[in-house]
């Protein structure tokens, strides 16, 4: 693959977008472009080197772009695009990196005649959220996901790969919008509801000196943002409401089992300690 | 406090009554006694210097102890408090370690006339089990909880809150047995009921790659040991029952909240964010 110098915008310049603008500053020849609603993150930008531009989004310089990445929340995301669908540069790759892919995939991939749409998930993040966060090796040996649909173009596939292993990725997952989000629903979506659930308990005001690990691992995301969840749970609400009523299911059965005289609970619980036997074999986590 | 040399007997030499019958040599003038039904278990002590003696469970042996603490699961505490019920020295401190308070405090509060129960939680653990994983400062930091009742001998009382802070117990914390069962049925067993429903999902098979730190939070506990929680959850069905009760509804309502057109989501995210903060700034965890 030839791989030319480009013009790389990347919209929401903060910790994720940010950190995605400095890897691909530190790692690649291309030319980034910092876009974001904010003049003091442009200030800070430009202070700090941290793109070769920096510009309040506007027409002239999106159309600039040869490729786009788009790093905000989903809402916006959809603003966004639909604002500048006509201004994009014919042929300009514009990827959005949201936590939800069916939702957003599945409005724009009609619209590879203007430009090529394609839905990624960089899977990395921190406690700490901004610029003044970001970080050219944040995604060192992280997963991106990239949810190409049928009309994918699999050139801007391809390049859009080459890139997210050029800053650091280590495992590149091509999969359905469908079951990328099926899968984030269970691994990062019911984690956070069973978070928020847990610290909305009673005992919760009560049980200083009393926790341990345990306590710690349940509270530790119910410290929620709630603006872009809300948006993440809404704009994924079958797939995630499913999989709650599932759960519900297993906590139902397991108190029913605790106060059966049978072994149903030993049973279950011996279960759990191989399935945790497994995931510890196989998933490297 | 005149503090005399006593025998102090620890039953069950693992983990914790390893750790234990370990720190309390290396931090008190006491003879310690180690007591276990596995022979390997009385070799190992013996060949590394883990206590001054080392016997399986006798009654000629335990009627020595001063002090006896017993690190056993919540069956075989009832079974060994039982069997040697009337073997006890005239007096003895009778300490049950284990995580459920008020069933087995509730059994032998009457008994007095005998010798003086006592029962506590020592809130330190580790990943790995058995005396090969004890260590004298296992405690360093941790909280000991101690449940007395109207009926409980106050000397034996000190004495025992007086070796915890020997053996490095940072905070003593006197309650009743059925509050510490409501606090810990909140920051242990529920945690632990809620990370074996969530490895249950149908999803967890089918997820490498798309993880991270929450799914590694939420599964960590699923690696049960079965036979000891079994009985931790049955002998406290009562509070667990009504804890996940409490849990599933927040669940239902957050699922609710999700499917609504209204700001109920937005505004509960909001408060979980609070709760979090609240947390941070009460618990020092």
């Amino acid at each position: 693959m030839k791989i030319e110098v480009k013009k790389i915008g990347v919209v929401g310049y903060g910790l994720i977008g940010g950190s995605l603008g400095l890897g691909l500053k530190k790692y690649t020849d291309n030319y980034i472009i910092a876009f974001d609603k904010n003049p003091k993150v442009i200030d800070y930008v430009k202070k700090n080197n941290c793109a070769d531009a920096a510009y309040i989004p506007n027409k002239e310089k999106i159309a600039e772009c040869d490729v786009i990445f788009i790093a905000l929340y989903p809402e916006s995301i959809i603003e966004f695009v639909d604002e500048y669908y006509f201004s994009f540069k014919k042929g300009a790759i514009v990827v959005d990196l949201c936590g939800i892919k069916k939702y957003i995939t599945e409005k724009y991939s009609d619209s590879a005649e203007n430009f090529y749409f394609i839905g990624a998930h960089p899977m990395a993040g921190k406690e700490k959220n901004g610029i003044t966060a970001a970080d050219a090796d944040l995604y060192k040996g992280a997963s991106f996901l990239i949810t190409p649909t049928e009309k994918t173009d699999i050139n801007s596939l391809e390049y859009i790969k080459y890139l997210a292993k050029k800053i650091g990725f280590s495992k590149i997952i091509e999969t359905t919008s469908d079951n990328h989000d099926k899968m984030i629903t269970y691994t990062s979506q019911l984690p956070h509801i069973m978070s928020v659930a847990y610290i909305m308990q009673k005992a919760h005001s009560k049980c200083d000196g009393y926790y341990a690990g345990s306590f710690k691992d349940m509270t530790r995301v119910a410290d929620i943002n709630s603006m872009l969840w809300t948006q993440l749970f809404k704009y994924n609400k079958d797939i995630l409401t499913e999989q709650i009523d599932e759960y519900i299911e297993s906590l139902k059965m397991i108190k029913n089992y605790i106060t059966n005289d049978d072994d149903s609970l030993f049973e279950l619980l011996k279960k759990s300690r191989k399935l945790k036997e497994w995931q510890d074999e196989n998933y490297k986590c």
